[in-house]
């Protein structure tokens, strides 16, 4: 892989500002899962870093323990290549100290992309994001868990992503499989 | 969606013969977030059916009771639009019984693809593949669990697709994100 055209892309799964099945603003539990799966696929696409936003802080501490677990702790020798994903991962309260943490690493505050399952008006293709991430600028994609990413924090991004679908008119991915075939869209092939 | 054209794709996740992380032939066991996650990738790409292969009678009976909890009980009421997703799952307790079950359906037996992280001589192309399910006869893709199919089980197959690689040398992507990768570059688009 060659360093210097590397894409500047941070993933940030978000457990809040989310919403719950009935529509309100939620903060969701940490899934397990979700840490080891998208730090892995992280991993092998070139991702610089997995945020996990939550602003509770059993979670934040939980998060914690199973990621120290991996890179520091027994999980690190049971299995290091699962500790190279893992070490991916960055834990903050909110998203904007996500974003200065990112901006903290000297190529500036990223831009906001976010996903959903919904068709967005005005919204950035895949192909288009694609060409945006080859110029080194730093790019923050923020993935929702839950039912998807509060209204009001989608309005503040700089550009919706389009959604993933399928040659069916169901589009019911979970977190997991969504991130993984971005990734693979956006930096596969 | 036209019927005439939906490929005759079915989806096997097999639990043995799968090796262990020292290699050892083993009988994995089922992880209830694989039944999820690629149920749902199974429906938004449309295949026909998602196999759960074990031969272990106490795992039959745990994935016959999530996914009975999905289609006829709470669950189905809860969530029907993850009762969808489940719908397309079968149990079977040997790979031979599901290729029995699906050559039942009327076209034949399928032809066997398996996959695997290691790139393998003669691989079938992603997008030879995906020219190849057009044709409407059966295929049934192959995914293993734990640390991958057992060897003696790839020999026997008709194909064996080729690796998802990214643009790192990293390749250790969960099964839940390969299916979902894999779905994508063969259905999406």
């Amino acid at each position: 892989m060659k360093t210097s055209s590397r894409p500047n892309l941070h993933l940030i799964l978000t457990h809040y500002p989310v919403v719950s099945k009935k529509g309100e603003i939620i903060a969701s539990a940490v899934t397990n899962l979700d840490l080891h799966d998208i730090a892995r696929a992280g991993r092998t696409y070139g991702v610089r870093s997995l945020y996990i936003v939550t602003p509770v802080l059993d979670q934040l501490e939980l998060v914690d323990k199973i990621v120290s677990h991996w890179i520091s702790g027994s999980g690190a020798l049971y299995n290091p290549i699962r500790r190279e994903a893992m070490s991916l991962i960055r834990v903050q309260e909110t998203y904007a100290s996500a974003l200065d943490d990112i901006a903290a690493e000297g190529c500036g505050k990223p831009q906001t992309i976010v996903t959903s399952a919904r068709k967005q008006n005005n919204s950035l293709s895949m192909d288009a994001f694609r060409v945006m991430i080859q110029d080194g600028s730093p790019y923050a994609l923020v993935l929702g868990t839950a039912w998807g990413l509060a209204a009001d924090f989608m309005d503040g991004a700089d550009h919706h992503l389009e959604p993933i679908v399928g040659p069916t008119d169901y589009n019911h991915l979970s977190v997991r499989s969504a991130a993984s075939i971005i990734l693979d869209r956006l930096l596969g092939g």
